[in-house]
């Protein structure tokens, strides 16, 4: 069936990071696809400055990938493919922000589809949510932490009291800011990336002039100790809401309660919340950048493009059911309160593999209350020792087993 | 244009609580819904207990969106209105988590949708997201708080130090628990999600009773006293991932360190996390039930059923662009430190109609250090004061504003 799969052509425009990792996550998943879509998914060329040819390469393909980034000459490519009735997949968010309704109308007018999942805040969902689950409803403010660079920063400046200046560095060398990070740390970016949300969550023309932006260049590290104090949590924060019949998008930084769905959104994450009366309030986070994480928003795009999933395919796995797994614990017990009780738990708990991390013992009155943490261990080999342990002429109530997520177990 | 329209029937089997609010919202997103999808969406009729024909409501509907509940006659109403060649949409995790394959199965002979978007955390988009945007993704692990009720009485024991007993109690009250709540409070109603959930992610067959499942009825406040003390969230957490080559899918009371992306989600919220390698994770949150809620999802269903958005439709709104908007500030200033300038910094305040909430005083030598909040005032009054206090002669650096999201002021 394989090699009679009807093939389903792709160009790509621009070989950068996201490129690279596309070229690269396509093949990985063909053969997923073909079973989604029914068509078979295949690179037609790559345009880059020095190679490939832009005519020759819309010819043969039923789809463009633009990864070029910038206004020319990624608007004059993505019209002419749309033009010649080829479907556009972009993650151009200036491009968008500054001539999105001349290419929505371009795209309307040909009959194509223009998708950009990765044009605002990468692999999290937020464009196809606000498009199509959320089409349905009246929303009155979108809040967005829409640039990893700056909450990446913030988060350090608040975890360790360094000044935005050391951040910056900090940030430039595990590559998540650039070597000219300003467009980044003045909040045009997240200017940019508000201007496409409004306009799809509001359904009127906004574009990046009519976003007022401030930058995170001159908080510093007392702001933070400040907030902290407070009990805030300072974010970058871009806004989009109703406003007494019209509406304010704009992007500056922002205290917030430690309650807020997008005060706990660290490191170089984003995190949109979208508010609506009907739905209360939903918030969406994940990596903002990143090659494969954008590549991924990328192709979410292109297999979405090449045919609508009509339903629920047929599974073609059959992974059998794993009952047994490995979990770390927390344990409590009651037991009598006299010597060599301990040391009996522990023996149980070890020949069966469990190793025991954390011990508190609480005297009542005869009797005392263990309670442990236990390393990950097979579960059956926790249950199996806790059987036993009940067993056991000391024991006062069942042990009770919680299984515990640890963050260096994760 | 309006009244020439090509009229898009939907029959609504159910007249319950998301039914009810499904009634309400449709009519009141319907020019929105033509504006998107050209069809002006019409309820055919609505099959209760006690009134409706199914046969004459499926013979003058498109698509029939069924919120019954339970098995039968659910099952068998869904299969005869797709064997008629109708879409459905339904909200029914039951009925999926038990006899989806043939749902899937009976869609896919009859080339009609099946989508189920209010079957899992209401309108969190959660089955979008894996059916679409990670379509082209190799999810590894889905972690979920896929019950609100749940997650309620947990909040509750948590932020109260009160009992189990007495948490149930509080959300039967509030209407978060239902008068027979043990489908909720063992597990079950969570077991039926993560079955529908790993069914998508990991594409291989998985029904309910593949899952077992472990409640919260035996978590004790010392339990949570315990967890805070080591800095963990308590929560009742699915998990479906691979493992050895097969697949884990249970559901249990777990702790999470206070860094995991679950471990925020409060109150009868609901939230999903994601993992795959080319996206790290993927988080997404919101109200797990409630009417509203689930009848957005419904109908964020029913309009992509109803055509597949190919293109972001022209614009139908023109709203203004506001410049100047309200918030409460966090204002800092270098003063010299002399008698009466505080006065001086309050007077301009006051007479811009700007309120201070809060005020801190640090000396710095024979300067002061002024840190204050501002009550929410129109931005431009605030700017404005500060640029008057910016003037006065005992001013060493400029006042510098950043605005604060308070949690009452939202």
């Amino acid at each position: 069936m394989t090699a009679e799969t009807t093939p389903f052509g792709i160009g790509v425009l621009g070989a950068g990071t996201v490129g690279g990792a596309f070229a690269e996550l396509l093949p990985e998943r063909a053969e997923a696809i073909v079973n989604l879509t029914g068509l078979r998914p295949e690179i037609t060329g790559v345009l880059t400055r020095s190679r490939g040819d832009f005519d020759d390469i819309v010819e043969r393909s039923q789809l463009i990938v633009e990864l070029i980034g910038g206004l020319e000459p990624a608007r004059d490519y993505v019209l002419r493919a749309m033009r010649a009735g080829r479907h556009v997949v972009t993650a151009n968010k200036q491009l968008l922000a500054v001539h999105g309704e001349e290419l929505w109308a371009t795209a309307r007018e040909h009959g194509v589809q223009l998708r950009f999942e990765g044009a605002v805040a990468g692999v999290v969902p937020v464009i196809r949510v606000m498009q199509e689950s959320l089409a349905g409803s009246h929303v009155e403010r979108v809040s967005g932490i829409v640039n990893g660079t700056t909450n990446y920063i913030l988060t350090e400046m608040a975890a360790k009291g360094v000044s935005y200046a050391e951040a910056l560095a900090d940030a430039q060398r595990l590559g998540y800011a650039e070597a000219d990070p300003s467009d980044d740390v003045n909040g045009k970016d997240a200017a940019a990336k508000m201007a496409i949300l409004a306009r799809l969550a509001f359904d009127t023309p906004v574009s990046l002039d009519d976003v007022p932006y401030e930058g995170i260049e001159d908080i510093t590290a007392e702001d933070m100790q400040f907030a902290r104090d407070l009990r805030l949590g300072l974010k970058l924060i871009g806004t989009a809401e109703r406003v007494d019949g019209g509406l304010s998008v704009r992007v500056h930084p922002t205290l917030l309660y430690s309650g807020h769905p997008l005060a706990s959104v660290h490191g170089p994450y984003n995190a949109v919340t979208v508010e609506a009366p009907a739905i209360t309030e939903i918030t969406m986070s994940g990596p903002g950048a990143g090659g494969p994480q954008t590549a991924t928003a990328v192709l979410g795009d292109v297999i979405s493009a090449m045919i609508p999933p009509a339903s629920t395919p047929e599974t073609t796995q059959r992974l059998p059911m794993i009952e047994d797994v490995v979990s770390a614990f927390y344990v409590r017990m009651e037991v009598a309160d006299r010597p060599g009780v301990l040391a009996q738990v522990a023996e149980v708990l070890g020949m069966q593999g469990c190793s025991i991390k954390q011990l508190y013992q609480h005297g009542l009155g005869d009797d005392a209350r263990l309670v442990m943490t236990i390393h990950p261990v097979l579960e059956s080999r926790l249950f199996a020792a806790l059987q036993l342990i009940g067993r056991l002429d000391f024991i006062r109530s069942a042990p009770h087993a919680i299984r515990v997520i640890e963050e260096e177990y994760v």
